[in-house]
């Protein structure tokens, strides 16, 4: 069905002027900014599951999207035509990368061994894809969460067979994405967590979590795998509550497991958002404790309790999560994952390139008033400005321990301290962001 | 004006079938359940804070509680009648414990030299005043947040001069905690967030707020005092976002700063709430991560984004809560406390009485049904077979680390193995605990 | 497959201290309240939709239920085999009502004409199905949502094919409802709503949704159906906004197109509280607003922004709901469906009854709460003291339209009038709801 | 006081790629947009009540502002001291309209007579004003919330004594309001709402409401007021439940009332949020149910529940709202006021400028993105499109009532119809949205 695409061309760049519909109006792949080109900031990736997996069903409804690969036949050759169409629409969309789910990709079969046998056979197809178009992988996962056997759980399931049975599937997908060069492997935990805390030992859960997670972590130096192990929080949905909440509940339980060296985090927008947090607070922390890693970028909706998993198109939404990516380094080994849907309704094929075009020109548009708030250092001297008194005697005292608490209470009893609090600038800083997305 | 309520007695217990509204219906402090009496137990405490300095101004509206000991007057003068006032509704109600921050007991002054002072002349009233009663101390603590100094926080101020005026009271605070008794202290950060990440350094802000407590635990030793320090957690309000936010989030705060055996948290109801969690999921967090220490037992609203600090009057919410706490041993130094606000409508001197008297009936009631599921052991037992595969060789091997990812993979794909799936017996487990509520 | 429930009685009543887990320990059906049996009050149903159609699939899983009746095979017979089961069922857990969508019962087939040829079959089923067990009909409705045509709305598609083809549907199955002894026809708008307002236009589908209804109740009329027409109030989900978000605004639907006289609400627990209510709120609101018609008794939780339809199984929240229906004149063709899903873990046949059994349970003893708070008449005279002033000379005449603004304001003015502000009472009233809860 | 923005000139539009803090980028006030200038178009108004008497402080917390026209004195000397200060504030930000409650500009007094006697005085005083600076009223109201005599409500509160109360308020304020020219009257029902069902009667409130409704229109035309009288919808905050939950609900309360030719809603964009409802979804609905009135311009925080009252910065937000409020004759008597407050921590005279210049550049360029839209037609024709059947003969026929529920089903059957689904083109559409803010 390679011909599902044979409509479209590859998307280009037309400028900001461009009325095409089918072209970027900002992402210029290879366009310089700070010294790197687009393409390389960006690190774009399209996947396999929303896009091709999906038939566009809901809990309420049917599928609707009727699309040729996802007919009844031969399984294997189900998933070849399904390769065929994928990777035309990557390479015609022009994200440098993709990402998969073991059983996006290959038929999950009718037990763990033909699963074993099928993955094998795909993993070529998908190397001789990669050889032809030039794509590449951004991260490889395991599927443990769709499957019946998992419903209470992979890793956290109270019957250690379905632990071996994750494990099975981890093992595989973890070589397979060093084989055909991944530069992250992802663990999400759809049915990691709890429906009832009426039958759950949260206490045990989260230690079979940690033995995994270890285990991963030893497989990966083993096998040599040098990217990236990235776990993607979620706080709940499927689940009541999801173990991996947010960044700051993974922190606390990679310091449990001396594991906060060797993972990151795969942040997605909408699974900050169900948490009660912004998406840039979810990135802000991450970089602060050290675990940035990746994004998954999709948006939610502010009115709605479940993952919606849209294409992200508010450029003052990321620009300020693209200043502090940029000016902390940017990205190593992660990129922007498009793990997004189209909308039920959206049943057309020029719906995706609708869909990753519009994430792609925002992205590009947000990186570009990001390079632009860090060149002019109006925020950042503002904010060095609010914090020196943490580089003057008392406050680089306070911080080295040259203080207890009664020293340091003594003293500013003595001196009866008076301090004065001085304006935040709130809306002053907010006014300086938006003059640089909107001023030119 | 000890003759604000004169009119009430010390509130009885008249058993269940009592129509006395001023009477306990099910808090039978002596009454003995699984070893010890209810009182032990229970561990109940009434606060100053909300009774006796709050005037019923909401963010809408004036005060609506015309209380005397609120009006203009010596500060001094006014706080020894409004220690008169407290510690005569504390002794009727009868909660063995009460709790205080610094300012709700002694005026704050003009200055920090004056506050010191009052504090001094105060803590002597108070300890008199105990003398007097029999009332205990159940925590003190330090308000680091009402002060205009505090708006852009205490220890994660931009400003050293602001961190030291909060080192100062907290030094205070703690001796005079130490000095009346107080089994624990508490640390509320109701200014340590942020309210933009415009104007904020999350890394310096956490690093200022890590050396604080370890100032605080290091203090503790110092003064020999044997207490427990306490975390409340509590994800915003008044920031945008607190850094204590949730259990899991300070427990990953305190294994950064080495503290994790040191500090507790205290979970406040409807903090739990508003952080996107059930209460009995901060309390089972608390416990599986050794962190339990006392709660605030207040409740929200589930339809309001706000903290309403109501009295608790659910007995199905409390139950399993309880289960899990006597079950893991009870309160050690923690206990019940309510930190709880009358509503703003409630403005008789008769109202503070049912607001604590429902609060604890509802606490003891669900004590007496945690009991009977223990005993009972119908739910402990389901869990038990649930588990019941971790204790057997598989398992145990998994466990222990006797296998890597590749060997159990290995073997599972080679074993084929096809592991079914059995009830979570939700429904059923819910059934269980409502035959114990409402069975007898 | 009539034998799936083989192994399970009919479920009797042992009363409360019964340690059966498969018989009711409240709901006694032939128990005498306040009048009239629990039955006639409770007027239980159970519903064909989650019971019997779905198969446990959520949206990142496959389905866990492996329900003999829903594996591949002549269409027909397997919806005969359902309804073998389903009757089985409701047979033994004892809830004198059932009911069902249109392609819950027959097949949908290929094209509206076969629906219509098999909605004649399984009609002619059902009505010897009710003959041989008794069941009757609570309500009856069409699943306009699920299928593929239906992803843009039904009666505010803005294909007025497609509201040609839900025309049918609600035609057929408002005949057939009516052919059975129905006592209700239900509306639900699952996709009567919309997912951007971009490609929106609000006032033409308002009006498209309008004149459905009122097709609807002229065909009522037309073929003397006697049962009452409901809407199912919920905000969203599927779609983004249903334009039934909730009772507030049912009644401002109903009266712009004349139709406050002929419809009711069936409200739905979870669907109050996804939309910001209690579920308190929506059936007071109902009761004052004169909609009040219907209830589907699930519950929802919490901490999830989507409809769970969880079995009910709190009496404190269902005891102040008994009361204002109680004291209103209980449910007249309206009843309690369970439209409730079993957990996608709960996958044992004795799990349909424990969610069953669990919920009748509630609704049986919130009912005798209910009925003892309203013999006891505590909360109406504390109610009735609260008002009294608007059947004093001053109420009376602002009420009956004596004054002008200017007048009364002249009058207040000239009087210096100086109203005093009286306690609220809540605290206490909350106080006395659980004493009739608990207290025997 | 004059002095306190004695700093400040009158801020300036200078464009752009204008460097200065302090000017308008976007905000040209006599630019012509589709025929009419900015100003003309916007409206803009600026708050007597948020600016000028509320002090910084917070449920937590003491006030941080220090306004020397908020200190102690004579109250009329401090009211005319205070307007002095608001009236060169509006001055120099260029709004042409300002808007207060009654007691923000004159002192409510210990009576209703001193009330009464106090906003004569201040009425000239507000004359004067207005004269002297040119600024126009765009509303005025009654703050029938904040005295503790209204803390159960006020129309709907159970004394007749308060209803009276606020009526004589009323009554004085929008006699107020017409003297000085205002063009709209609001009114805002902070208290009517419930705090708990249980001491509530529902219908006995709305009823009270209902007629002080009345009585307000009927004043209106008894005065010859030619403003608009505008309900402000919330949901919530600083009650349980408001009865003016959202437009929706606003729309049912008046045609139950016969209001609905009479009054508009005042939409503010938190108070939809709070309520479950992107902003753009209340203004669609107002205007689609021909309630649409004038708009309180702040923002919320999507990550709290509470009424944050933020300046408005988002042109990503505030672009389809100006779309369909241009593309609907814009505004008549109402317009964009500023019911904003500054952060806590903005403490500073120049905060006041950046919050307000920030708000004002950012309606003023979504109103030059709307225009765009409009003009381009790409958004309206796609949507016409969409609805074209409903133009055709079948479409017209449905809707003039030509078919009855039966003839409409039996064709359709008859013609075994089968209507396809064709794409919604959300993501299309949203690029397109896009296209027009971001590309120029
Ligand atoms: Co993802
Ligand atoms: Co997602
Ligand atoms: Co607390
Ligand atoms: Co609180
Ligand atoms: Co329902
Ligand atoms: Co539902
Ligand atoms: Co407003
Ligand atoms: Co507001």
């Amino acid at each position: 069905m390679a011909q599902y695409f044979d409509q479209f061309e590859k998307i280009a760049y037309e400028g900001p002027e461009s009325t095409n519909p089918l072209a970027f109006r900002h992402y210029d792949a290879k366009k310089v900014i700070m010294g790197k080109t687009m393409e390389e900031h960006l690190r774009f990736g399209a996947c396999y599951w929303h896009n091709f997996c999906w038939d566009g069903f809901d809990i309420f409804g049917a599928g609707t999207f009727d699309r040729p690969w996802q007919k009844p036949g031969n399984a294997l050759e189900m998933a070849k035509m399904k390769a065929d169409v994928a990777f035309d629409f990557f390479s015609k969309v022009g994200t440098p990368y993709y990402s998969f789910h073991d059983v996006d990709v290959a038929p999950a079969g009718n037990s763990i061994k033909e699963y074993s046998e099928n993955m094998k056979v795909m993993m070529d197809v998908l190397a001789q894809k990669q050889d032809e178009t030039g794509m590449k992988l951004l991260w490889g996962t395991a599927n443990a969460f769709s499957n019946a056997r998992y419903m209470s759980g992979a890793g956290s399931n109270p019957n250690p067979e379905v632990f071996a049975y994750a494990a099975s599937q981890i093992f595989t997908a973890m070589n397979a994405t060093k084989m055909l060069g991944g530069e992250n492997y992802v663990l999400w935990g759809g049915r990691e967590g709890y429906e009832t805390l009426l039958n759950t030992d949260l206490r045990q859960e989260r230690e079979q979590l940690g033995r995994l997670f270890q285990m991963v972590v030893e497989h990966k130096h083993k096998i040599g795998f040098t990217g990236t192990i990235l776990i993607e929080p979620k706080p709940a949905e499927p689940t009541k509550h999801q173990y991996d909440y947010d960044t700051a509940t993974v922190y606390g339980f990679l310091k449990q497991f001396g594991l906060e060296d060797e993972v990151k985090v795969n942040i997605e927008v909408n699974h900050a958002t169900l948490a009660g947090h912004s998406f840039h607070h979810e990135i802000a922390t991450a970089i602060s404790l050290g675990l940035f890693g990746s994004i998954d970028a999709n948006r939610g909706d502010a009115q709605l309790g479940w993952d919606t998993d849209q294409f992200p198109n508010s450029v003052e939404e990321w620009t300020p999560v693209m200043y502090d990516i940029l000016r902390n380094g940017g990205f190593k080994t992660g990129g922007l994952m498009f793990d997004t849907k189209l909308r039920r309704q959206s049943i057309d094929p020029a719906d995706f390139f609708h869909g990753h075009i519009g994430g792609m020109d925002t992205c590009a548009l947000a990186l570009e008033k990001a390079a632009s708030l860090i060149e002019s250092q109006e925020i950042s001297s503002i904010v060095a400005d609010r914090y020196a008194g943490w580089s003057g005697d008392l406050g680089k005292a306070i911080m080295t321990g040259d203080y207890s608490l009664e020293s340091l209470a003594t003293q500013a009893i003595g001196d009866n301290i008076d301090p004065k609090h001085v304006s935040g600038r709130q809306e002053e800083l907010e006014n300086i962001v938006n003059k640089h997305i909107f001023s030119k």
